[in-house]
């Protein structure tokens, strides 16, 4: 190591820079009682516990959504907080309906594979819709068959997340497009279904739902996914058996779009009560496992914020608002709702925090903004070096909150580990079980430090 | 942020020191092939099913064990390294017997407690001991009882892991002293039989077992973890009947020590042949779980290493010695018996890497030894940086290969997230469907991307 770099290297484990000694000290106090609050005295595992076990899955719309509505306004206005209410929006409101069933014929033989619709996707007729397979792996395979090669048969698309990428957040980001955007592109061609390989790197048999949607000038057709193994299995029975039939059933139904709630609650700032720190996350989920990881978790853990705050007596000096956003799986108009709400008021919202990438032990923070703003947050980050948060750096912000990026709100986006979150994402092993008690708490604990944090010293700018 | 501190990070987040430009560019492609290979070709998650489901829990000294130590040979020997044997160790040899039973007695009525013998414990009467009960929390209360408090009782240490502690291994470290000491301080002043709370954060009725030792001078009596469902349940009940008599039932037995071994293989250096760096975990495991965490997984991710340089072709400068030691739960015979050999011999133990933590997610290295060779180790840590190992510092090597400290050996623990790991640790729950494979590959891709650096430029000193 050379002289220089040793100087440097010191200077900034030492924290010589930005803040004096002394306020690091007390920051520093100040984010030690915050864990040590969250680690012993959390409510969030137990919230949870309700939101999944006693409510379960609630797509926007369904009534379970309307209980979970009521329940998060229910405990929030238990912890005492200056103001707890209700924002309508308007959702829309897709159901399921019966359980799908998959399969494929060869020889006269019928298998079973494990489907579901893809939100939003119309349903098949009651006996289902059945026909020849074509496998294709991206949108250029698809566009080459062309008409001639799709037309009146059932379009599979098998396109598998790449393992190679470290965040499973990138390797989801390259691929989930196929699932959202196939049904149109193949109805063009003629196809008259669609079968998606789940978006997951786990090889298993739970399908993956998620949103999917048709263009407005193209004949809409059914959509579901695939479990993993079931793709495997039907690409290596087509590759021996090209002209396999395979086909599926699903029920689904689109109705009216439904009223709907944000769940907001506040803690009045001492100094600049017109300056607003969000954190949050959302209240709906898919429906067929119990939304634990997406979003309960994120849920719960901005419920804990505020209740540490309380618990301590810790009097912030900016406003700390929780949203509990509606609809951010099929719609995300509780996020759109807020920020237009947001906007039109005289209050400024200087910082949100979105945690909607599963309760997993914390990583760090990803911001979204002005760079200036960005700079002076992640400055910050060796004070939550000795809390396994050690990952900072610009990126994605939230579904939800990326609505406000035009008010000049820095968008933070809570970073938990990824290994573990597309097994469970949008499937039904999305369940309480899958929740560790304290990697949820240490992520509120790491979400409540940095609020406070923003609280104390603002993130500059006008 | 001042200029100098934004000079200081940009310097260092160029990586303007230490390697040249060049250097690190080939560096970082090296490493980026290694994650490659391990992300989409990896055979450890196989290994470790077949070590954790055909094998199961191998007690050193156990027909398991022996056929652990036969499988890995076997498995090494398909890798066409350059070398690979068998190392004798005579291991001690301590049997569970038949499962425990642990019950309380209120008011005439018997309630069952999740009760498991501790590793190296006497067993009990064949039908059981049973006796009054005195909680303690500590070695003070203990002492403080004194004779008059706890002669003829069963003493229940009742001493639970910090959960305020954010490195679950520091919760251990403060608490594991009780599960091996308290038997003989407590039969020093009379006591029965001892029961002690099972080490780990999780609340839920598993016992966890580990060692226990007897002091020489003092009568052995039985000493059995109580899992913490049941530790709260007994003292619970104690607050409300002093009196409570609780009692258990084991029957393990300490046979001769048994011959076994550690098995050893090598890919020989390029330039540097009698330059060696070991990468190891332990074979052995606990009995009650199938041992897929501790420590099935260190042994499967350093088998990966070595695959890992062969299948790329990738040619180290320094050898490369996988070692599964053995005995490291209830001895450390292995650990022990390797550094003798490796003191005796010729060669040179530059580096030794151990995976004993956890098959989880990565954060880090911890290093022990020599500062300069620490640091310039260290300082390669931004090369590392995209593959989520941020957390480099000096710490704990690991059990076995810390006995090579007095060689000059720069000890390496690999540091996987700690939060799930005393869920398991030492408990029937050590399982392998809590193994994730993309965590287990991400593992051995740190260990094997620091094992090509360190062959690559070695570590300095002699």
């Amino acid at each position: 190591m050379t002289l220089l770099r040793r100087i440097c290297l010191s200077l900034l484990l030492t924290g010589a820079f930005s803040l004096t000694a002394s306020a690091q000290s007390s920051d520093s106090l100040a984010i030690r009682r915050i864990y040590d609050e969250v680690l012993t005295n959390s409510r969030c595992y137990g919230w949870l516990d309700f939101l999944s076990n006693r409510i379960g899955g609630r797509l926007s719309g369904s009534p379970q959504a309307a209980q979970a509505v009521d329940y998060v306004k229910l405990e929030m206005n238990k912890l005492l907080l200056d103001s707890v209410w209700l924002q309508e929006v308007m959702v829309p409101h897709w159901q399921r309906g019966e359980a799908e069933a998959g399969w494929m014929v060869v020889k006269g033989k019928k298998t079973p594979l494990s489907v579901c619709a893809l939100g939003g996707s119309i349903a098949t007729s009651t006996a289902g819709i059945s026909g020849e397979v074509v496998e294709v792996h991206d949108w250029d395979e698809l566009e080459k068959l062309g008409e001639p090669g799709v037309k009146g048969k059932i379009v599979f698309m098998n396109h598998p997340m790449k393992p190679q990428f470290v965040s499973t957040f990138d390797a989801y980001g390259e691929a989930a497009k196929y699932r959202g955007g196939t049904a149109s592109r193949a109805a063009k061609l003629g196809a008259k279904a669609v079968i998606v390989r789940s978006m997951t790197l786990a090889l298993d048999d739970h399908p993956h739902t998620g949103g999917m949607s048709y263009v407005d000038s193209i004949a809409k057709i059914p959509a579901c996914a695939i479990s993993t193994v079931g793709a495997e299995l039907l690409s290596k029975t087509i590759k021996q058996e090209p002209r396999t039939v395979a086909g599926f059933r699903q029920s689904c139904q689109t109705f009216d779009d439904t009223l709907s709630h944000n769940v907001i609650a506040e803690i009045r700032g001492s100094e600049f009560p017109d300056e607003i720190i969000v954190v949050g996350g959302h209240l709906d989920s898919w429906d067929n496992g119990d939304g634990s990881h997406d979003d309960g978790a994120g849920i719960v853990q901005s419920m804990e914020v505020l209740r540490i705050f309380k618990s301590l007596g810790l009097k912030p000096k900016r406003s700390i608002r929780f949203v509990a956003f509606m609809n951010e799986e099929n719609g995300a108009r509780g996020g759109k709702k807020y920020a237009e709400a947001a906007k039109s008021s005289s209050k400024r919202h200087v910082a949100a925090i979105e945690s909607d990438a599963g309760g997993f032990t914390p990583r760090g923070f990803t911001f979204r903004g002005d760079s200036s703003k960005m700079n002076r947050v992640i400055a910050w980050q060796q004070l939550f070096y000795p809390y396994l948060l050690r990952d900072w750096r610009p990126g994605w912000g939230g579904v939800d909150i990326n609505f406000m990026e035009d008010q000049g709100t820095l968008l933070i986006g809570f970073s938990p580990d990824s290994q573990r979150y597309f097994d469970v994402h949008h499937a039904e092993t999305d369940t309480f079980d899958k929740i560790n008690k304290r990697e949820l708490e240490l992520g509120a604990g790491a979400m409540a430090a940095l609020t406070w944090m923003i609280s104390e010293y603002g993130v500059g700018g006008l």
